[in-house]
């Protein structure tokens, strides 16, 4: 491992990179990419570079290469587990993508999309809509986060269950390694086994192993209709089999399917907006809110789904069941879920996971989690809600009533130790579609296979020799030096 | 580096892990592990040895680690390139998986199959059918290939267009790793964002990083019903914009999309078995032969399908179109397309490529491939037909009229050349199912750029230290020996 020097001339050589106005050095406009938009994290850079093109990404990575200065690469800082944000050591330089922000191409005819690592979200979608195609990435913050950074941490969000995660959307990347080369691996092929699937390194590495800098993703067949349903379970076994009637009656045209808990949506309607009510009246202990699309103007998928429920309420796995009849109600029904986080915030103090384990071990995770968690704080109040089509829920807990935010607060780390050692036990993840970050780096060593984190040191130690992408995030640094000296045959 | 020495006890150490029944040396016992079903890649083993379990798995590679033997992992022994074959040094250990084929687990509420590696695909099928379920993976070797083969391969078949890659399938692996120890990334998760995805390594990986001994794969839900076209198309360009049409009319149902020229139909008719005609009486100069699967039983595609193929009709796209009127004419048509290799093989001599670029690049690939062999030896009969809807074809050549066998053969680097040229001038793959092995390593090196070349041999040696899994198989030894002395720094 090279020792982080300081070099003084590091600065005047990235300007030079960059042009004066787009390498920052000033508190004030290296504010907002010091922590991470809830305030989390907050570190102090260095320096803020934001290169325009990959060849100016090139040269700075080479230039803080030749510098020793380590390099935190930073797309729209949405992340919640501290991954692109800088340490309070004044030593890292942030790299931030923000100006990338071309669409390079998009064509119907591959169904494909290449964009800048810049670009967010939501620019993508609109660049697919664009050329009469979907690019399915659909989450909270698609507005203001990129698609480096989704790549970077292979997002989930709502419509995993039809279309995958993140990786299962990227064709092809464009990265810049640690020297500073650019590793081009961009294309619209569907097809290409020659060699090792270098991509896949990059996707959900965290920006430990590269600079994502441009990507082509699949696009699909626009939905031209949805079957929106809100649906009271008898239980979550009734939820998971409810799933798999539908999965096996319309197939891959279920879009999203998600477990809310009367926790969460009791929540919801005491802090919502105006005009927010229960779709089915009194709320349910457990509800499943659903979409089934379609792509074809010719089919309706809405008799199908009506005679899922219509046999599943026959054979008591659902209690009631309300169709959206209309975009607006479908709208309504979508609103209550995505209102979960806001109305938990309203709440108070909350100790948040995002677990996933096996879609058929949900209800044991359920019953378990929760058993032990009453037994170690008797009256906390679960906030179960997620999507449980993935097997992934965001198992939270709200400060028992009567409890002093500080008193629960203190209880966070037994918490997560709960849920946590639950979702391990039954073979799932501690976490599903966050990432790691500095948030679970404990948690990571704590519960992945000492095998698994020595293969993933020696990767790390081979793409990025010197450590300078994103030190000490992900892995722990000791673990990337040992895995270095044990290479040294 | 490690050499390779030669333990005189090591066969000893072998047969007391697996028993002397499955520790082969005699030369007649190991012949049909030591050369492909064509007879291709013969080659020389220490030693053949067929451990039961992954603990076997395990110590038998410990055991070959500490001798500095090579291993050269082998499943159903169907590939093409010369990957699972040992070479001519009697120096190398075949480790094969035939006796691990244990289904370990079929769920049809998580939709997946965890099945060990010995298993054949086409047992894998079967599993998936006895829970109501599909497991897609289809190729024509799916009696004797195994589960191991196809994801050390990433293999491709014939339902990539709506399933995917089998990387696309796999969930979760387990693998022994070069020092014998087993990394264990089984589990049935949707979502699992905890580091590197250290699975796509060893998937497409060609035995060359560590041994699968057992995968999990997602299932699916099974289509009720297919509704099978044979189309004359315009020209290949037609092809691609028909498949777009569709896709955007029907979605994921497009399961399948194979465009078939006039030269190998021709073949096909000329030796094809008794029965065999043309759905569409002549010859056209293009045909394309599409499913399109339904699972709803509620819901028929077949309205829709019409509706594109007239609309496509007018558009002067499509010039003539079948759908097949039962199971049986949706399999005679699919007869014609199966038959291609064997017709192939029973006309003679034919130069084999398996190439692979952007969708909407297929016409410009086709014409400018077809006008540079043209050129270059006036004649040659074009075997034009593949997987349109994944961009691969498998672009074929057969001798001229009057040329003698010796001469065409003499021609074959020649041909290649020109063809792997041809596809990687627009951005495609000279491999895009088949993978690299031995047949493909030089082409390889030509066109995979050397920044992709370098990162592959850092992974191989982080990997696999001592170069003991398939050495020289897809990355040459002296790459590799160049990427471990530069890691240590």
């Amino acid at each position: 491992m090279r020792a982080t020097v300081t070099d003084p001339s590091l600065p005047a050589t990235l300007a030079a990179i960059v042009g004066a106005a787009h390498m920052l050095t000033a508190p004030e406009d290296m504010a907002r990419y010091e922590a991470e938009w809830r305030g989390f994290y907050p570190g102090a850079a260095r320096a803020v570079v934001r290169p325009a093109t990959t060849g100016e990404v090139s040269r700075v990575v080479a230039a803080c290469a030749a510098a020793g200065a380590c390099i935190v690469p930073q797309g729209g800082n949405t992340g919640l587990v501290g991954g692109s944000t800088p340490d309070d050591s004044k030593t890292e330089v942030v790299l931030s993508l923000e100006r990338m922000r071309a669409v390079r191409r998009s064509d119907p005819l591959d169904n494909t999309l290449t964009v800048e690592a810049g670009c967010t979200v939501l620019a993508a979608q609109e660049a697919a809509a664009s050329v009469g195609r979907l690019f399915p990435l659909s989450l909270a913050s698609e507005g203001s986060a990129t698609v480096g950074g989704v790549v970077s941490t292979n997002a989930g969000g709502e419509q995993v269950l039809r279309y995958g995660n993140t990786r299962d959307l990227v064709l092809g990347l464009e990265v810049v390694l640690a020297d500073g080369r650019v590793l081009n691996l961009l294309g619209a092929l569907r097809k290409d086994n020659t060699g090792y699937d270098l991509k896949q390194l990059f996707i959900g590495g965290e920006g430990t192993l590269g600079i994502v800098t441009a990507v082509t993703f699949k696009l699909f067949a626009r939905p031209r209709s949805v079957v929106t349903a809100w649906v009271a379970v008898r239980d979550p076994q009734a939820a998971v089999e409810l799933l798999s009637r539908l999965t096996d009656a319309v197939g891959e045209r279920v879009t999203a399917f998600e477990l809310i808990g009367d926790g969460p949506l009791g929540l919801v309607l005491r802090h919502g907006t105006a005009g927010m009510r229960s779709p089915l009246g009194e709320v349910p202990a457990w509800s499943v809110l659903f979409d089934v699309s379609e792509v074809s103007a010719r089919m309706d998928p809405a008799p199908a789904v009506e005679d899922v429920l219509g046999a599943a309420m026959e054979d008591g796995l659902v209690l009631d069941a309300a169709l959206a009849a209309s975009d607006s109600q479908a709208h309504a029904f979508w609103a209550l879920r995505e209102h979960v986080p806001e109305a938990q915030r309203l709440e108070g103090p909350s100790i948040k996971h995002d677990i996933a384990v096996a879609i058929s071990r949900i209800p044991q995770f359920i019953d378990e989690a929760g058993a032990a968690l009453q037994a170690f704080m008797p009256g906390v109040r679960i906030m179960c809600f997620g999507h449980v089509g993935d097997g992934n829920l965001h198992y939270n807990q709200s400060l028992p009533p009567g409890m002093a935010p500080a008193d629960f607060r203190a209880q966070e780390d037994a918490i997560h130790d709960i849920v946590h050692a639950t979702a391990a036990r039954l073979g799932g993840s501690i976490s599903a579609e966050h990432g790691i970050g500095r948030q679970k780096q404990q948690a990571l060593l704590h519960y992945k296979s000492p095998v698994a984190l020595e293969a993933m040191a020696r990767i790390k130690h081979a793409m990025d020799p010197y450590n300078t992408f994103n030190p000490g995030r992900m892995l722990p640094r000791a673990l990337v030096e040992t895995a270095a000296s044990s290479s040294n045959h």
